[in-house]
């Protein structure tokens, strides 16, 4: 009989490495870490669900969900692939094209954890000073490594900002692989995105999801580039991958135009209120954001969390891979004066701290 | 700019060469081509879905879901992972351990598809003339490769049969990989299954799946294994892979035991029927079942198959890879009778058309 040690010996090398995904739930009545929309959708959209055959499969090509997308994003569906969320689709754009899968750090951590699962090659090259693609290192790393996939996440997860779109073109020009252009925050930001691009340049290949506008259960999430890689994806892809309820659900969440449009202009808006707060308790440098969450830096990031989490407010703390940095999610405005609120509080009494030591 | 074959030339090796699985709609009034169950459970059990803060990630363990089947199974919570769909299990477990990875032929034809997909080795052992597992064959191919993973569906799809337990028990105690034993269509049988098992053999694995039961259209399905083999699969799954409307209502679904059990008894009877119905038209071979399947065989597969398409009767045509083969779904009373009277009407029509050409 095996044991132990030997089953774990028959895991490949690249996973016997890895640690599971942390996704645990933490309970907390305010929840600011997941980049999640605070404001649910009136469930009316879900009830198309309820008359669903759901004995039977989903539809294989998930023909009315890639047409209602199709409409919004002005491209024809069969430039539309459909995922259990973006994240599937990263991991099918990294089993089709192989690595090496190049992307700049920090940046959303998805697209190492899954080229490291599927045993690819990643290079990850360091953003700028104002967390902006580094132009002349990017290039180089191009020139050098030949990366057959690229990942831009503009605005970038978790340092909120756009990158500039000139580099980003520039870098579509340079590589000989595919570049992904992840839009999941593309939303909340001023400028359009990438997706009238994608006529012009072949190997651009545009990353959106429906979680951060209101749909995070739903797991649905597509991808857009020409027919000839939305081909190649689709051998890759499962063929039942988006559930019938999910499937039902985002076509008529989609159509929900107005609802979706008035909680984006919220979030933008609290955006822009939680950001000058922040600005305003000493202590804490701030980074401009074009998504639905914000940076900014602390002397004693663990600190800050785990009293904000204290006081039932959980945001994500990011300062084992950019020091001092945590990140909170634009929330309800109600939300977000509590969490302020206790923020001035939690750093102020840090500092009282701090000079008393000192 | 890139053209279509510069682009199709960075398409890895292994993709390039498969084929999109193809899993078009095809529109016909009688579906027995899918293995889903006829029965549609009364839809109250996804009301839960229309309460679900659908702005909010699934939890990404699956808890309630975990702890639900473990009733069911008969296991701890710990010794469960839930896919969206065992497809995403099973491609968790070749990313996992990797090849070689063995299996009978004919069998379930994504153990093949997703090994190409993720560039793993295959190897396909013919089953015997009784479609059961060869024994020689198969301990001598595990001492010769030495499979990593070993997958056997039983009741095997597309034959319908079990296969032998003692067989089965031999090819688990000389593996010195991980054998899955895929129960798919383990409700339909007479056996119990190996369930019971798990706890004397650390390296298997069992696969579930709601897809047979009522619930294709969730895409849940879930493996069954040591917490240590629990704990890498974690690894390589991605982290909210089962949406949150598919989890609430799988839950609530599988509560459903008394409607789920009787389902499945009408299914196990109509089989019967079936059975005798297809083993009374004459030039058709019939294989037993303890699926919601049939096997059977006839002269002329293909024309079988579109003529009763153009009958509006959709089965499943495997004649490209099982000579001659079909593979009928039970379905309801009305549904089998239907299929039943129309494919004798066809033989009949083409014993004549023989007779005359001869």
């Amino acid at each position: 009989m095996m044991n132990e040690k030997q089953l774990k010996n028959l895991v490949k090398n690249n996973i016997r490495q890895l640690k599971p995904y942390s996704a645990k739930e933490i309970k907390c009545s305010i929840k600011l870490d997941g980049n999640e929309s605070p404001y649910a959708l009136s469930s009316a959209f879900v009830k198309k669900a309820l008359s669903l055959p759901l004995n039977r499969y989903p539809d294989p090509e998930a023909k009315a969900l890639r047409k209602e997308i199709s409409k919004d994003a002005g491209i024809t569906p069969d430039m539309i692939i459909c995922g259990n969320g973006s994240d599937e689709l990263i991991s099918c754009l990294i089993a089709t094209f192989g690595g090496p899968v190049l992307y700049p750090v920090p940046t959303f951590s998805m697209y190492s954890i899954i080229s490291r699962t599927l045993d690819e090659e990643c290079i990850g090259i360091p953003l700028n000073a104002e967390f902006d693609l580094d132009e002349d290192k990017m290039l180089q790393a191009i020139k050098k490594s030949r990366p057959k996939l690229i990942f831009l996440s503009t605005p970038n997860n978790p340092t909120g900002n756009c990158f500039s779109s000139d580099v980003i073109l520039k870098i579509i020009r340079a590589s000989k692989g595919i570049v992904v252009v992840d839009e999941a925050y593309q939303p909340f930001a001023s400028d359009r995105g990438f997706m009238p691009m994608l006529k012009d340049f072949p190997n651009l290949v545009i990353l959106r999801t429906l979680s951060k506008i209101g749909f995070a259960g739903l797991r649905t999430g597509y991808a857009a580039a020409s027919p000839v890689i939305i081909n190649e994806l689709n051998k890759v892809r499962l063929p039942y991958n988006v559930n019938s309820l999910s499937q039902a659900s985002a076509v008529e969440g989609l159509k929900q135009k107005k609802e979706i449009r008035l909680n984006i202009k919220k979030i933008v808006s609290e955006r822009e209120r939680l950001f000058n707060g922040l600005c305003s308790i000493s202590g804490i440098e701030t980074f401009p954001s074009e998504a639905n969450f914000i940076l900014f830096k602390t002397r004693s990031a663990d600190a800050v969390y785990s009293n904000l989490l204290k006081r039932g407010i959980l945001i994500k703390n990011l300062s084992s891979s950019i020091k001092g940095c945590l990140r909170v999610t634009v929330g309800t405005e109600k939300e977000n004066t509590a969490f302020l609120k206790a923020l001035g509080i939690i750093t102020k009494n840090q500092s009282a701290k701090n000079r008393q030591e000192a």
